[in-house]
């Protein structure tokens, strides 16, 4: 199922600073010093190497920005797997604005299909086994809302969005509050009824002292395949199984097949390497 | 030498926009219900890998955007090397507080420390050959003023900030003005007189024709290490040289030694992975 | 429990917005017209009437932000109940600056302690049942967080929070999706694993059509006391039962003893009277 | 005659604000999971029971920044008297936009609604008498120009919209200027010659004590019937004679038949129940 | 009488949007390359020529917001003449803050002078007459309570601060209304109590058309003096007669001689020329 | 060359801002009482004096903010000269509208034509000298981006745009670095490939100094014509001369015939009286 595209609200606001920010005080001089007014140009984004698209409303609204009769047809959309050379969208605005707005639509684009294409990697890594891959609160200060969202179009699911809208118990909650018990209790009489509790845990041991306190989701942190298997073993069905710290690509699979329900991977938002994608004229 | 640290003014408007993001409308519903109000808590921050430090300011900005009263004492510095399991700073808050712009602090000073790091490994592999490392503007949106500084941190210069501080004519703008000559008289006729003018060319012939219009810069395009060297055999001391164009850490050196005068990579700042840094309680 | 205070970072900006809008383009006139510069002044915040207190850090930083040398004592702290002439807090401050912020600070803190009330005067009529109360989406735009942290203050707790922070599917949703079954199955398949779901049914057969889908939570919206209970009987313990639809503080009790977990009103923050609170100087 | 309305330039921030506030960082993921792109929808805005309409403009709004391609028809426009049941306006719309678009819609516009119902109660109360009702300062932090507006639409007039336009002296101010006197004489110095002076007094020899100053309005605060009857017959025609103070809809009419100019009352704004006002789909 | 100094709660957004906009994404990268971090350094502000001191809270945010400590002695306040050469504040501040806040801090200190000198040359020109001087709205988009203040430091007053806190109704409304007579009916229907009502008239025809409905003020637009005197002759004391259009410094005393109430002159915020200060390091 | 608008993005939120200050917290009440709804208009913004046009974007901004549906037909563009009694363009739009944003449009349109009118008079005066006016950092705090374009568009050319895109370094930084040798330097070291270094010299002595370090641009502060003229025999062509410092219409030949470059004048931005322009209804 494709994701559903973010409103343009969202993003319109993140776009517009980004444009100010690259704009300053003057706009773009070269542009304005070497492209005489009025001159249009037609354009196509396209991928350098395969990857999977994201963002791609980002490049238009930059665009629209500066030139709102610009023309901008998606050919691969947000989701979708573009081959290398692949021709994302095709573009016909005033020359001007297009350069003006190249290097931002670029930057949005490039880094959440970045994201999307390290997710999809993952994705396809695990397929089949029932476990499914998930980000983390570790990304780019700004674009928490663009950069969960490029982790859908990759195929991954999300963890919680901000520090409000899910409880995630870790150590230094459970020695504040005096244990995994009484930390379990304190967050079910503070939360609201729509609110899901998680709790990390480093041990099989902290993990049997968990469950009975009917957490929703379990952490597992930087357990072995053995102790993740174990852990499976008891359980699951009682709490859905998260298994975290240190994930590569290279050992997704085996965790996976350990019946884990979800694998989450900060390395998706805080280190994958931009899809690099052109801005090729006419 | 140490760069200047950023005023405070311009970094704090980005960490508040960070932690409001991640605070969302509700605040961090963990803390609230496992920590009980009024506990301190005292905490380091340690790098887990060696790498080159950025971001203090960040860090410290995020805690006491929360706690006003707290203590952040800065063990390495912005611009230094730290070893693996290094401390840079120790910190003492309001427990709430702390945990609650923990996640901010290391998205921040990870990220930041992480384009300092790449950027370092750059500058040391040209070190001695006279060579800059140079960044570009593929920079996250909303962290360019950061990213920039990070480079600094890490040894390098900085390109322009923006579309409006430097006039840069690369191949659409060439088109458009009608060849290289006409591109360059138009600049250097609109550019007030603390502009610089740089101009990309993509083969020999193109740096010829450049050069007897005075460009402050030149930008050597994905140019062979033979035609680098050829282009400072003739144009040496009439413009300052720009290498650019897949440049890796394995190349750099090669291209250093070739006697331009500044190598730019766009992927010190889009594709740079964090360095791993970690809060620490006591 | 107290409820835990929101941080000043996500009051601020709300309560500087608030001043900004009464201060207008030439600040408080008739102060500076009519109190000597430099007059201090004493002040105690007194309820009228008796209610629950919320919103005490509004006031604070109303009268902060136009002197940060003011003092502020509270006597009755929020999430306790003020008895009729009640002391909240006494303050300090410089005169004009103090009058300046007055009413700002009891336009929140009387709204807020007036939601408290309210949500007070319900979690009351239901105590003993195991029953809940809770607030909706009905908010006054802009005061999300106020208002919520204001029910939680009245003993309530909070449902969701936005749009994006758990899936709650209504009958638009039911339509478009074909039915209860898809409806459930398309949210189950896009929701992230710490986001619960939950729907809205307006007959018996609506609940038992839902029920082996599995939902979170189950909202019965206007139904009898026999249907309330029918649906308790058949449903309790394989989700959470939601009470909701025109709940008015004479029927609650008996709602409530129909064994649903909680009962949602939306008149807690759209329709509660303000709580007369003055400030009065001495 | 009915009030104009407000440019949209005014109400569009804090439709925008307030769709923020609720789509989070994730925006509507209930519409995204269960409604399919591209569904169109029509459903009409009517109220539940009678009342005067405020707000329809931030409807509007509220709906066009999700779908631009909305169409919005007014039915019984702001400042008109809608029946139970009637349908104050119709749209089509993007169905995700518009079940996105709807609880900001209707909290705006059940809130001014509310405010216009409650004012055009008293109006009818007191029509006939010359006596006209006006509101105060005790808006709701944001809402302010909003909730002026509905008074308007209810057939009130505006009291002061802020600090700055108009210069009312209270008791606080009297005592630190050392008295009535000197409070007036230090107000006409002060303030340039389109603001206007009030004073507001709590008996009659204050009145007395304030008349030979000429304020353009005295604000009789909690003066029983017979004190406002002797104010109005030495003071009539001096000055605007305002009653205010614990005014309700049942006293409402023998104050205004007393001879004062206007009646002010803070509930209008701070505890007017909501217009329950529903969004029914075709 | 010294005008109160605006809440610097009014003022500090304008410092910091102007310290943002020359700071830009880097910073001050002069003082940060030839300053040595630590360096202190005591300055004075100091004024050219002689003038009336308007803006001093203006210098004193800006240095405080990029060092929180610096100390800044007022020596000749807002509202005082300041002899060539005198010594408005000393300061003690970080180097590279106080260098890098100079050039925002004397901007605005010398534009808000220069209004101050403007106007109090006039206001000393009309002197003894009962005339007093006010500006118009004919400000610097972004600084009009600046301006207005800057004003009031002159020893004029203040016109209407906006649209929205007065009615002015000039010629283009008087068409669409269909005359003055219907145009002031309109005017008083529609404002509420602290609503002052100015009317624009050009002859003295119009004059007598205006004063049967009553307005507060009347505007004698482009009055030769003649006209101005039988003005006065037949509504002083009707109405505030404020005299507009074309005054300068030479024909101001003449004006007032008249019997005017009130000059207007756009010029003492729109053209008015800076006053010359500077920041003088020991 | 006429010089290129700025975006519109960058030029909307100035325009913007305006207007809220100037609709304050009801908007335009003089219109809304006296206008009646649907009225259409015409006018013309016409010039009563000679000058040279600068601002057009921003009157047309502003009337679209309030009417989107406006015509806005330009007769004289930005960057020419118009005769008094000029009509810059002519607008047809919702008469409501137009009436609210005019002295919005008037404010900008009037400042930027000012300042552009007194450049075109200095460009006048040193035409054919081959020296250039250029602009400071002594502009309007808010608008330094629009008042540098006026500058562009009264034939002047631009000194840096803020702290960040330039290098000056003044007899303070000298200081601080220990001499103009070590000032160059450490300026020299610090900066990007893409940054000018000016430095500031107050004598021969200093200009003889500070030569050898090769600094882009040398400011000549307040040199006698004698001076400039043996700064230009030992200078001209090793780097860019700037003279500036009490630079007047009567002195800018004179020593633009000294040979410098560059004449700077702080009075273009920050003391040119506005440009007396006018709307005109039909």
């Amino acid at each position: 199922m494709m994701p559903a595209p973010l409103p343009d609200l969202l993003i319109d606001p993140v776009v517009r600073a980004a444009l100010l920010e690259d704009l300053g005080r003057a706009g773009d001089i070269t542009a304005a010093a070497c492209v005489p007014a009025g001159t249009r140009m037609t354009a196509r984004f396209a991928v350098r190497r395969a990857g999977r698209v994201a963002g791609l409303d980002c490049a238009r609204l930059a665009i629209a920005a500066l030139d709102p009769t610009a023309s901008f047809k998606v050919r691969i959309s947000d989701g979708r797997d573009a081959p290398a050379g692949g021709v994302l969208a095709e573009v016909e605005a005033d020359a001007r604005s297009l350069l003006s707005a190249e290097r931002v639509a670029l930057n949005l684009l490039g880094r959440l299909s970045g994201v999307a294409t390290a997710t999809a990697a993952y994705a396809r890594a695990i397929e089949g086994t029932g476990a499914r891959i998930t980000c983390t609160r570790k990304t780019t200060p700004g674009l928490r809302a663009l950069e969960k969202y490029a982790v859908r179009c990759g195929g991954g699911i999300n963890h919680r969005y901000g520090l409000d809208d899910a409880i995630l118990i870790k150590d230094n909650h459970i020695v504040a509050s005096g244990g995994i018990g009484p930390a379990l209790e304190r967050a079910r009489a503070a939360a609201g009824h729509l609110v899901r509790i998680e709790i990390e845990v480093d041990t099989l041991a902290q993990l049997d002292e968990a469950l009975p306190y009917g957490p929703d989701v379990i952490m597992l942190d930087n357990f072995s395949l053995d102790d993740l298997r174990a852990a499976v073993a008891r359980a699951k069905g009682r709490a859905i199984l998260e298994a975290s710290g240190g994930v590569t690509l290279a050992t997704a699979r085996a965790i996976a097949e350990t019946g884990v329900d979800v694998i989450s991977s900060g390395a998706l938002t805080h280190s994958s390497p931009v899809l690099d994608i052109g801005l090729d004229a006419d």
